[in-house]
């Protein structure tokens, strides 16, 4: 009924805002990593290779943790090899995760240039999730940081529960601002700063990027990756973007399970990211519809629909 | 697993936002109208009296339309009755939809003190919704709100198509602001500008209040009612905010069909719209858990879940 074709979303840009966003996809890692059916390498690699097409630039690709913890991404090895060559093909940027030196190690004997560590705000989380306190998690990754620094590689560093924690409830602003300083210290690039669960609201959003930058750490290098468990992921972003953020972190289709609900969404999906952007009359080099259709082939792939509401509302067309 | 029992959202104000915000609460009126299955007139005011007990201060009760054109709302000379005294015991307002002047005598007769006409912005929606033109259908509310007036009852007008048409595309700002300023020249006292179809995004929200702003229509009249279709309804809520709009439409549980997916949703979910003002700290008096548990049990009495991610989140507990 309603299609980009028709003009809609009408460009209309708002003062204040960056011209251009770079959208950090992450369907196929973060998006795939609790699927529980095993998706076939060669359907990840299709995928991959269909979300590059589909013009985006940053595609994490996997992550080289060890299989024990995450299944799904047990084929890290054989998968990274085959979308490889889209960095020199079309330029597209493929980070992928590392746990640790040994994935390190992994990663970088296959050619990735481009890696992330996870991180943790909060003790509960960091204990539940890395076995470690917060401290403990950040004097591993010094090493790992390092050494990927020492071979030129772009580091990210993921940073969890930003916002609130299902133990500890709020996280307070300057525990975060201190794990985050510790990162950019260590010689991480970027910063993705998540809202694991989905609760950050706009207020609290300026209020963390307001303090990461009296403490010194560049707008430039704070990415956003917000979920969409309360709806409040775009509302998140557009806060984020009137405070200079120029990276965003999506999930094509809304990948990403919600630990309550089969149809709800966890990650903000990159097509509802795309369409707001779109709407701004800020530049993301996407194509909606290839990145629709890519979606869709997806969903058919994991047996469900996607749970994007662009999506949805953009394949069921009358 | 989150719940606002644990402090979340936390509530972090954002400068330049209203301190109190009005929730036009829709659900029991256009929430229902779409409803194949006929709603029994017993639980609709059921429903709208638990929405009033969760602290909702406005709760549109239903439609004054011919029969034939909403079957659900045929009830709605049973239904008023048994509503109507919760604007004494807790000062509810209880506006009700009127096509025309025969469905404002029907109206006043049952002792409502609060009507709302519906216009729209486009000769396409006007034709296929009024089987008018744009200025026939403002020609018929003018004696409508006088009378309406003469009686001293509030009068909104609700505005559809204000962003995007779906045979029409992009809508003209000022063509938008014709319209409104119309409304407000016949005697409404608050406009509610809809996003009929979902399409709208922040700048072209703020483009439109500041050009209503610039032709004298005060922003303390205006409610804005934007959908859900593509995800952008929050983010468009907030933009609305900054810019000094205090009334916001929204349904409880996101009520209102999505003419593409079944479990997608029309209209913005109150209960997303409260956890975001709560975590600015914005009052709204509404009591998020029993606004929830409302919603939850019209959904059962429906047969399917709401599409609100906050109900989702917040009632499958672990």
């Amino acid at each position: 009924m309603t299609t980009p074709e028709l003009g809609l979303p009408m460009a209309v840009p708002a003062p204040g805002l960056p011209a251009t966003v770079r959208i950090h996809e992450v369907g196929a890692r973060d998006g795939l990593q609790n699927e529980k059916a095993t998706v076939p390498t060669e359907v990840k690699a299709e995928f991959i290779r269909r979300l590059a097409e589909a013009g985006l630039t940053t595609v994490e690709a996997t992550s080289f943790v060890h299989p024990k913890w995450v299944p799904q991404l047990a084929d890290a090895e054989q998968l990274f090899p085959l979308v490889r060559d889209l960095s020199d093909l079309s330029g597209t940027a493929l980070p992928v995760l590392v746990p640790n030196e040994r994935g390190l190690d992994r990663a970088l004997a296959l050619g990735a240039t481009r890696i992330a560590v996870f991180a943790s705000a909060t003790e509960s989380f960091a204990k539940a999730n890395l076995n470690r306190t917060v401290d403990e998690a950040l004097a591993m990754f010094v090493p790992v940081v390092d050494r990927a620094k020492a071979q030129r590689a772009h580091v990210r560093g993921y940073l969890s529960m930003c916002f609130g924690d299902p133990w500890e409830g709020p996280v307070p602003v300057a525990q975060v601002v201190r794990v985050c300083r510790a990162l950019v210290d260590m010689g991480c690039d970027e910063l993705s700063l998540g809202d694991t669960i989905g609760v950050a609201t706009p207020g609290h959003v300026r209020a963390l990027l307001a303090a990461l930058g009296g403490a010194g750490v560049p707008v430039s290098a704070l990415g956003v990756h917000f979920h969409d468990t309360y709806g409040q992921a775009l509302a998140n972003t557009l806060a984020a973007l009137q405070h200079g953020v120029t990276t965003v972190d999506a999930s094509a289709g809304g990948l990403g399970g919600c630990p309550y609900a089969k149809s709800a969404t966890g990650n903000l999906a990159t097509e509802d990211l795309v369409w707001m952007l779109r709407g701004l009359g800020i530049d993301t080099g996407v194509d909606l519809d290839r990145l629709i259709a890519t979606s869709v082939w997806m969903a058919d792939r994991l047996g469900r629909p996607s749970p994007s509401r662009t999506v949805r509302a953009l394949s069921h067309k009358e």
